[in-house]
């Protein structure tokens, strides 16, 4: 499982603190802390912080200062991405694009260049997908535009969308079913990803509903998730979900193991 | 979700006393909590306590004094079987037959007779299945053979065969693979159901396994399982999963309106 720690994001105040001050410490912390918590990449977003390139590559350069995990990059200005890209040790997550042809046209040149990963969101400019069948189209459609540009499929993260269960309660299940068909795009598969979170938006139970709908998404190919990576009973549930997978090898302490 | 509460086995030691000293009570209070705890069959078993069929009716008739849910007749004796169905006030599910044709032909009958229920292991007299394809294939036996006898996919409650995780890790992706191939016999389909610890046995984290397997499971299409419907972090998790397929309706408080 790829594990992309969500922490280094303005949303969250101290981060966005840490942006306006210049304050790196706080940035290096989050950055270790995630890494000590063996996340595999490190979304970075500017969030309302800022609108400067030079911020967010700022943000990069701290979390390289810090540790040596490949960034994701969340942004959807290209602009951006294209100048935070040049300060990446490794090359980084795109953080995303739509299934929008315009936009693929301009994203995937810098990934192909920069030997980059890119998250494909399964929607496009007519707006969040409603059934499987769309999400398929739509990830069909940023699956042929990768070959195009001579991408690999281990470069694509798609993302079915995940929808909140609490008002779209129907949506998980095109969101599992969508899942499983993204795995027969390709032998070996693309990566599949989702921010989990949204999932429990709004509900009383957040934390279990996320718990159980990642094992759920497991079962259904989702080889990815952008998450709380110092959640450890999350992470315990993942590791759990990989191990009945076949991914990793069972052995009585490998909870303890992964932690060690 | 329909819970089989597997309480009333003589496995454990206070239910083989009872037996033995034909203590009612012990027997009624299980049968009570079980209820309470909603499940839908009570599951009982005889196990080395006795051999006698009068034992298992006594069985049968003291949770019929204490509650009104169906019987699930776990004993392989077809006579046991026979005698224990005519005491059954409801009609009863037998656990189980494999698709060896003998016994089929032996069962199928009583369950044709009573309108009862049956689950179907996936097995056959040549022993555990090690593929996904074979136990399709014995499911499927199962399956023209209830047809032959006029009984409805509803009655019918396959078994994929739960092994151990620990001794046999390959078999879990087998066993989620078949589940979900169960589905697609017909529309509306058979029961799916499982005997859910065998997964942890053995292992350090049999409580978690347990859970994460229950929702992956019913994300490819169980929807019964035999348990300890004590088990409130396991329930709630069948009930979140069963939230996630939108086979019940979201509310903030669907965790305490099911157990209240």
């Amino acid at each position: 499982m790829i594990l992309i720690g969500e922490r280094i994001n303005a949303g969250f105040k101290d981060i966005k603190n840490a942006i306006i001050n210049k304050d790196g410490d706080v940035i290096k912390e989050w950055a270790k802390k995630q890494a000590d918590a063996k996340a595999n990449y490190l979304d970075v977003n500017l969030g309302t912080a800022s609108n400067k390139p030079e911020d967010l590559c700022w943000m990069i350069e701290m979390v390289q200062e810090a540790v040596s995990l490949p960034i994701s990059i969340d942004n959807n200005k290209p602009e951006m991405l294209k100048q935070a890209m040049q300060v990446c040790k490794k090359p980084p997550l795109i953080n995303s694009t739509t299934a929008d042809e315009d936009r693929l046209d301009t994203l995937l040149p810098l990934v192909a260049e920069h030997k980059a990963s890119i998250i494909g969101l399964a929607m496009d400019e007519s707006g969040s997908p409603k059934s499987a069948e769309k999400r398929v189209e739509n990830a069909g459609t940023i699956f042929a535009k990768i070959m195009d540009y001579g991408i690999e499929p281990h470069q694509l993260f798609l993302d079915p969308i995940v929808m909140p269960l609490k008002f779209m309660q129907e949506q998980a299940v095109e969101i599992l079913k969508a899942s499983s068909q993204f795995t027969l795009f390709s032998d070996p598969p693309c990566h599949i990803v989702c921010g989990l979170s949204n999932i429990s938006n709004g509900t009383s139970q957040k934390k279990l509903i996320n718990r159980i709908f990642v094992a759920m998404l497991i079962a259904n190919g989702l080889d990815a998730v952008i998450l709380d990576v110092m959640h450890e009973e999350l992470v315990n549930t993942i590791l759990t979900a990989e191990l009945i997978m076949n991914k990793s090898i069972y052995a009585d302490s490998y909870i303890e193991a992964f932690h060690s």
